[in-house]
Order: C-alpha cells, then structure tokens, then sequence
C-alpha cells in the first residue's frame, strides 16, 4: 500500500478572480453574486421530470476555474496500490459509461424558513436548491478498483476508510473545496457513485463541474464535487472545511459563539432526508374559481423511494392523496419524484400543507427546528394568503 | 442457476398448541398471552446497556416450535449455484463466528401512542419493544457464497434479488412465518446480517429464535425471522402475509374498510427510524425534591448513529443538553444508544419531553400520526403528570 503525497500546483486563478465566470440564464432568482449561488423560481422547476441544465440551482464556493479540457487530469492517491493520474480521453476510453437519473439538493435548500426563525450563517436559499439530472460517466468503483483500492469490506480496515475528493479552483473558506464520503457508499457498484462528464446529455457545463465531476445519488449536494482535481484514500474524513465545520446539524443551543466546541461532535451530513414542497400555486396567489391544481416535488436519500406525499388544505386535520412520479434505478430510487392533487376549491384562510413519508416510515417535523448553519431544514411546507376570485360574474 | 422448490415437511407442532411454551420471567408486562407478547417495564428495561435475555421483549406470532438441536436444519434455494442443507455443527465449524451488539426493536413498539388517537390493529405495545444484545452466529453473505449466490451487485439482476426467510413453526396469519430483505443488504460483510445461534453469550432461547435465526442489524425486528427453516434467493421480495400485509405505514385515510386495496402500493418496512424514549422518570410519579434524573434510550436504523438526544421541560421551548453512550461496530452504529441529563427540578405543570436526531439529520415528529396497522410510531416522548415533593419539613 501507498500513502500518497500531495502537493497543490495547479495553474488556478487568482484568487476570488470573479472575471471568467460563465454567462447565467437571467431567469434564475440570484441569492449571491460572488460566489454565484442562484436558484430557480419554483414554477419553473417543476416544468420537467429532467430540470434542464440552465434551470439547475448554481451552488459555488468561489470563482469557477478555467479548466481545459485537453489538459485536464485528476490523480488517485492515499491507501492504493496503485496511484493513478486520469486525463479526460482515458476516463472516457477505458471505463464503461453509466447513467443515473439522481436529484442533487444542498443542504441548505429551505435555509429561509430557518432564517425566519433566527439567525443563521449562510446563503439564505428557498427551496429552489435542487434540480434532477441525467448524469453520465465512469462508476467511481471502477477506476478504484483500477487503482488497486481493496474492495473487501469483510476486512474491517478496508470497512472504515473514506474516499475523500478535492477540487480544482480557489474557494472561500479553505484552500480548495474538499468532502469525502465512506469508501463503503463508494465502492458498490448499485450506489452509482459517478465521476460524471456529461449532464443531460451534453458536456458538463462551467457551472456543473467541467470538465468532471463527482455525483453521489442520494446524498447531499456537498459531496458531489465539482472541478474534480484529487481523490484520496485515507483513514479519516475529509479534513475539509466543507465536512468538518459545515453542513452539520447542531443543537438549537449552539450559536456563532460556541460552535466551535460541537463541530467535532456532531456528524457531516450524508444521506439526504425525506423532502416536499409545494411548488404550485405559491403563497399570496389569487386563483382562478374552481378546482385547484397543487403540484410539488418531493425527495428522500440513500436509495430510499418517497412512499406517499400528503396534502392538507385544513390546517392538517385530515389529509389528501396526491398522485406521484418517481422514476426507479433499479431497485433504488435516486431521481426526485413529483406529485399532483386537484382539490374543488380552497377555504377561507388559503393555506395547503405538504408532507412526505419515505418508504422506512420517516416522514418531516411540522415546525421548523432553526440550527446555526440552517440545514435540512424539511419541516411541512406551507403555502398560505391564497384567494380564491369568486364564480359570480360581475 | 437452480430454482428450488419447497414442500414444506417438517415435523411442526400441531396449529395453535400452546402446551409447550417456555417458562418466562414474571417481571414481564404481558400484552398477549397468545401467542406470547410481552415487554418489560421501561425502568428494568434500561438497567444494563446489554439487555438481560429474560428482560428483552418476547415478540410471536404463534406457538413457540419445538425443535431438537441435533436434527435441527435449514435449507438454502432459490438462485443459488449449489442448495444447501445445512446443520447446527455445519454452521458452526464451517462458517466464522462473528458478532454483534444490535438493538432490534418491533415496528409496532409504542403502538400505544396510537392506539390513542384511533382504534389500530395490532398486539398494543408499549415503549419497552426493544432491547439491545449480543449476538453471535455465521455471517449470512458466508453462507450465502457457499451456496454460490452471485456477489456481483454491478449485475443488475443480481443487484435486484431478495433473501427470503421461513420459519419452522405455525404462525397466526400464514402457513409460517416468512419476510426478506434485499439482496444487496444481505452480501456486505459489513452490515453484519447474522445467522445467529447466541444470545448474549448463550445459547439461544426458545422465545428467542432457538436453535437458528437470522439478525439483521439496523433493520424491524420483524426481518430478523426466528426458528430458521429456509432461506431463498429469488426475484421478488417474500410474498409472506408479514412482508405483504404488515409492517408497512399505511395513509391516514386508510382503514380495515379500504386496506386492501392499499397493501401492495405501500413499501415493505425495513431500516428503522429515529426514535427516543424517556424511561426515568415515568409518567404520574411522584418525585423526591431536588434535582430530577433524566433517562432513556434512542435508536435509528441502517447503521446511522444517534446525533443527539434533545431534552425539555418547558413543553419544547427550549431544549436542552444530554449525555449519550452508543457503542460503534466499526463505522457503524448498530446497538442502541442511552442517554441522561439532570434537570434542577420539574416545573409546575410536571411534563418532560425527549426528541432525537440521527447523523443524517432526521427527527421524530411532534406528534403521533395515526396509521391502521400502528407501525413506526417515534413521534416526542412525553412523560406528564409529575409532581415533586416539597422541600420543607412536615
């Protein structure tokens, strides 16, 4: 076995250089400019089962690298026997193309209801943060094991290792942006764990990653790394900012003053939960008389499908059916499911409620429970201050 | 590959004999006499991190079967390469022993929450359907490769097959007892699936599975099929009555009337949810005065850890700080976690609160939500109606 060496010597821009950044469809609703973070309007999100690519939330952590594609490489280092450096065409060439239909959401989509409680550190997104791509490339597992990566998880070294990926370009609060996720989720090949270079399709754009980058179906957005420039084998977690002092669930009781005493006790984030929102109609709308269409978009992680999305125009007296879409990877479920129900009309007061159940009985909080860096929030989405015009002709 | 085929031939006590039951502990709370379902008290439940094997909840579904350790076998069909029948000494000469400290819990513990809002059908648990012990035995993927099972989870067929277990014995609602798990789940080493023959370093018991049952780890005990008599690779989950019409969370507007038109739209349960139970103090008591000690147990499924145990005394205004104890199995978290935390003394009004998160941020809901089959009920833990004594001299 080696341990390999790292030492960063990338040709990357100068530092928070925001001069190269690719053109953006004006459509998105821009919750910061530098980095780029921006998400769509929620009618918008729920036109296609597959979000086209310039509808996709934009999620950076800094200027997005100019990175060629002819001289693009990403290494393979740490506890392999083999260390490998892959250029683009080799990737292509010599490991077998795979698709997955897989929702990515940050961990910090719905941050705003969180927001509304108290206050919270970072970009205060609505819940626009996800979109549901075809994602095209070589498994992971595959040019693991091409690098002699041990795959034998009966051994209870190789069961506790972790495969911790860096990225190409500077970013805000680290070096570079780093994460990393248990070797195990990495290496079975039913997790479809990709280095993608395709989405939708075409060629990964700027914003999505280009030349390549990592997807992990079911997890959180954070692991999926963009610009991919370093994989890493190694017996701990990613030392990174980004899994270390992010995207944790900390106590209601710990605040910028004392967070620096949980980070450590407290676990980063995988596996996403179970989601939903109502995408359609939104809060404040005045509606046509008649039935009403509500439509949403609901999501869980680890493979896990959506078992049944409810609906509640009483305050969450009784409970609706929705009829629902949810494409299945196999036996898995990767891919975001959407839902609709038309109720007759709505009551006074105009309010609908969502929640969602997975198909292991775990479902969302009513109210939301506010934490410091303000994720997962996933607490029933409510749409109210609806009207309703009224049927008799003026 | 070979397809077996199954006649079942076994010498099987005559239907409903409860004449050879075993003897058990008095302390038990006996929800049904038969067949015998019975909890412990929460206070004795927690008294050891490692469940006494008297003190862990006997959960059946009819007579317990009597069978001899020297003709006991059970067989392995299916898709398999090579059938196999295999003995006691077999099992235990010819496979490694491994072990395990996993928590299994019944999915219908706490059904008692909500046999409240609506009438359930079920035996109506309390919260002490859990228990945490030792188990040893073989691995299941060991065997299952001596069978000749394909590990090959890049084949999607492979990737898409099931374990189905029976059991030896009459049960209540089907010809035996039977349930699976997927296949996926079964084959890595490192989720621990047992076939187990100790129970906290003994020989199993009768109520407990005696000689042979299967342990899955992270997942309701309703998978971890006792008295283990066949177990069967193939296409499609078990299509037993405790995979089909059981152990599934069926909607809210779902009763007796309309059921079965909704067992086959709903997933078969497996990992378990977060879950958090407040065993000291109980409900009604009367307390010494001066500081009040808080315990308890959480749980999750899947091999997540307990994040943390949140507790509060103000109706969850705010929470606070516990301390917790989860032993980890490697990377994963297989046993149950308990918890503690001492508060000054109890408010008027004498309520206490407990709610959990796992390490992917999910949490118990507020409150109950009433399904017909009362499975998965993890909504907060309130203990109410407390009331301290005064400090003063009489």
């Amino acid at each position: 076995m080696l341990t390999g060496d790292f030492t960063q010597s990338n040709n990357i821009p100068e530092k928070f250089d925001y001069s190269n950044e690719p053109v953006r469809s004006s459509e998105l609703i821009v919750q910061k400019d530098q980095p780029f973070n921006a998400e769509p309007a929620l009618n918008s999100l729920i036109q296609h089962y597959v979000t086209p690519t310039d509808v996709f939330f934009k999620r950076n952590h800094g200027p997005i690298p100019l990175i060629e594609h002819d001289s693009y490489t990403f290494q393979v280092d740490g506890i392999v026997e083999k260390p490998l450096i892959v250029d683009l065409n080799t990737l292509k060439q010599n490991f077998k193309k795979h698709e997955v239909v897989a929702v990515i959401q940050c961990a910090g989509n719905r941050r705003d209801g969180l927001a509304k409680v108290k206050k919270v550190k970072g970009v205060i997104w609505g819940p626009g943060t996800v979109g549901n791509a075809v994602w095209a490339g070589a498994r992971l597992c595959d040019v693991l094991r091409a690098a002699g990566v041990s795959m034998d998880l009966s051994n209870p070294i190789v069961s506790q290792l972790h495969v911790s990926f860096e990225a190409y370009g500077k970013s805000e609060e680290d070096t570079c942006y780093g994460s990393s996720i248990p070797l195990e989720m990495a290496i079975n090949p039913a997790n479809d764990v990709l280095l993608a270079y395709e989405m939708n399709g075409c060629e990964l754009t700027r914003d999505h990653g280009f030349p390549c980058r990592v997807i992990v179906p079911g997890v959180i957005g954070a692991r999926s790394v963009k610009y991919l420039r370093k994989i890493t084998i190694q017996n701990e977690e990613s030392q990174s900012f980004y899994q270390k002092m992010d995207y944790k669930v900390l106590p209601p009781y710990v605040n910028e003053d004392n967070a620096n005493e949980w980070w450590d006790k407290m676990a980063a984030l995988q596996e996403m939960i179970i989601q939903s929102v109502i995408c359609e109609p939104c809060s404040g709308q005045v509606l046509p008389p008649g039935p009403v269409t509500i439509r949403g978009y609901a999501l869980c992680g680890g493979g896990k499908g959506v078992d049944r999305v409810d609906v509640s125009v009483d305050n969450g007296q009784t409970w609706l059916e929705t009829t629902k879409y949810q494409a299945a990877t196999r036996s898995k479920y990767y891919a975001w499911c959407l839902w609709t129900t038309t109720v007759d009309s709505i009551p006074d007061g105009g309010k609908i409620i969502c929640r969602a159940f997975d198909t292991c009985g775990n479902t969302q909080p009513e109210f939301p429970i506010w934490n410091f860096r303000g994720v997962m929030n996933n607490s029933w989405f409510v749409v109210e201050n609806l009207r309703q015009q009224s049927n008799t002709k003026l």
